[in-house]
């Protein structure tokens, strides 16, 4: 087994994400030790009885202290106060990293908290499921999945690559974007998705014709995707909304229009009009299964991999 | 193994469901003899060499001649020619039943043409994949799913009991809902989700700014589970819509006006607005998995159960 890349990495916040990077950091053993730090009490008790890290900390600043990395694994609207909490204490030669699903308002909130000498270099693992806190993670949760990694201006070199072979070390695929080019993508990769997903739950939940039972029993191919979706944690998607407004109001606008066009569509019984649309997007799902992001075996929400699940 | 339900099946349409009926016949002995047509003489090479049925007949009267029951599996714009074309050759106290997604559409199209002494009892399995065609059925598909049998008037209540027999013996659980309702039900559940998730996949192809290839590489949670359901069958999806007009652009309506709701809440920065309606959609959620139609193992289209594919 090789040496760890980096001899202390702290993490704040104790969820999905955190916890999958504790479990993968040890997996490959690629780091001297882990300390970690929850806001909530119940969390730190839950993580230190299932021993997720080697110390949990009461405080941020106590878990950053002395650190060679900090990932800032909490709810996009949090980071700015814990970025000003850790910051008196960072080592000159750390970096400060985060997992935040919006990067622009992450750079505006953190990077004018970090102290000369300490490298800033936010990034963004594309993968969750739709469970929360410390007894969701699980060491594959990064494997063959993509993560952004966003530089800032003057990113040094050396440490964004020493960033980048840890999240390789996790089993992730690095890739490096502009963070108001990444803000779009995942506006429409991911953000709207969700939004919309959300929204048809809703729906769903307020039809006083079809009661909830009946939502809940024929849930057929369809709603249950999207109702796996709309579980996910509320804190964390109300952060992304509001603060990648821009693009999500962007893709918004568009979605809309689509719909209203498939919508007079359909009053009109214009059969070609739908049948062209629902061909061509056929191909973008093959091109999804071409690339390894899924797998073309039958699914619709029914099964998971519960191999895949661990602690 | 006990008796078999019916005599002769005949499939009319070899697609997904039909293909998994048979599969799930021969499964539990339920039919004594399977006979198959599809309009397409591919699809009817391709069942004849897989052995999917035991006779693959040229046309839909061949197949339904003295079966003692007739599924119509063909979209629903499809029905109304197969039930004119089988009429004469249907034996006194037979069943024609079909697997539509919408029910008062086949139901007026296809009533009309049942003789005096033939039972016409509609019916929904709520079932499927993303896939098409003879090759992609497998016998549990339809296991715990639940099959909506939708009497019409003077449904002969002998005849019922025995197609509810059947679908159980496939392994569903049978319920009774009447025609519109069915049609409501359906439209909340599965026919606006899957106009919704083809929408979305239609804007990511279309945004010029973000290339296919990185809605490709970067389709996280979310989007995935969207081009899963938007590479669902073209032809039966244009029908259900051109038949399910009323309720899916009911539906629709309500969707866009909590769409816009939402969009409101973005706009102005109402975190309290969206943070109570995601955590209320958390609620359905778990209704369906206690209700056993998901399971709680973390997913978000990443694995599918390969366990569960057969031919």
């Amino acid at each position: 087994m090789s040496a760890p890349i980096y001899g202390r990495v702290a993490l704040i916040g104790l969820g999905l994400i955190a916890s999958s990077m504790a479990h993968a950091m040890r997996r490959a053993n690629l780091a001297g030790e882990i300390t970690g730090h929850a806001r909530s009490a119940a969390t730190r008790e839950t993580a230190a009885e299932i021993g997720l890290v080697d110390r949990v900390c009461d405080t941020a600043a106590e878990a950053a202290d002395g650190a060679d990395l900090v990932v800032l694994c909490v709810p996009v609207g949090a980071m700015e106060a814990v970025a000003r909490e850790i910051a008196p204490v960072l080592k000159p030669g750390a970096t400060v990293s985060d997992v935040g699903s919006v990067k622009r308002a992450v750079i505006e909130a953190v990077a004018p908290h970090i102290p000369e000498g300490v490298h800033f270099i936010p990034a963004h693992p594309l993968a969750g499921t739709e469970h929360s806190g410390p007894r969701a993670g699980f060491a594959e949760l990064f494997d063959n999945r993509w993560c952004l990694i966003v530089p800032v201006e003057n990113s040094d070199a050396a440490a964004t690559a020493r960033l980048s072979a840890l999240w390789e070390g996790m089993g992730a695929h690095v890739d490096v974007m502009d963070a108001d080019h990444h803000d779009l993508v995942l506006a429409v990769t991911s953000h709207t998705p969700h939004l919309i997903a959300y929204t048809m739950v809703g729906v769903a939940d307020d039809l006083r014709r079809v009661t909830d039972s009946e939502v809940i029993k024929y849930s057929a191919a369809g709603f249950r995707d999207f109702t796996r979706i709309a579980a996910s944690d509320p804190t964390m998607w109300r952060d992304v909304f509001l603060t990648n407004k821009e693009a999500t109001l962007e893709i918004l606008g568009r979605f809309t229009e689509e719909l209203f066009a498939l919508q007079r569509a359909i009053r009109t019984g214009d059969g070609d009009h739908l049948h062209d649309y629902f061909t061509r997007t056929r191909a973008i799902r093959r091109g999804i299964i071409e690339a390894g992001q899924d797998t073309a075996a039958p699914d619709f929400g029914r099964g998971a991999a519960s191999a895949r699940k661990e602690g």
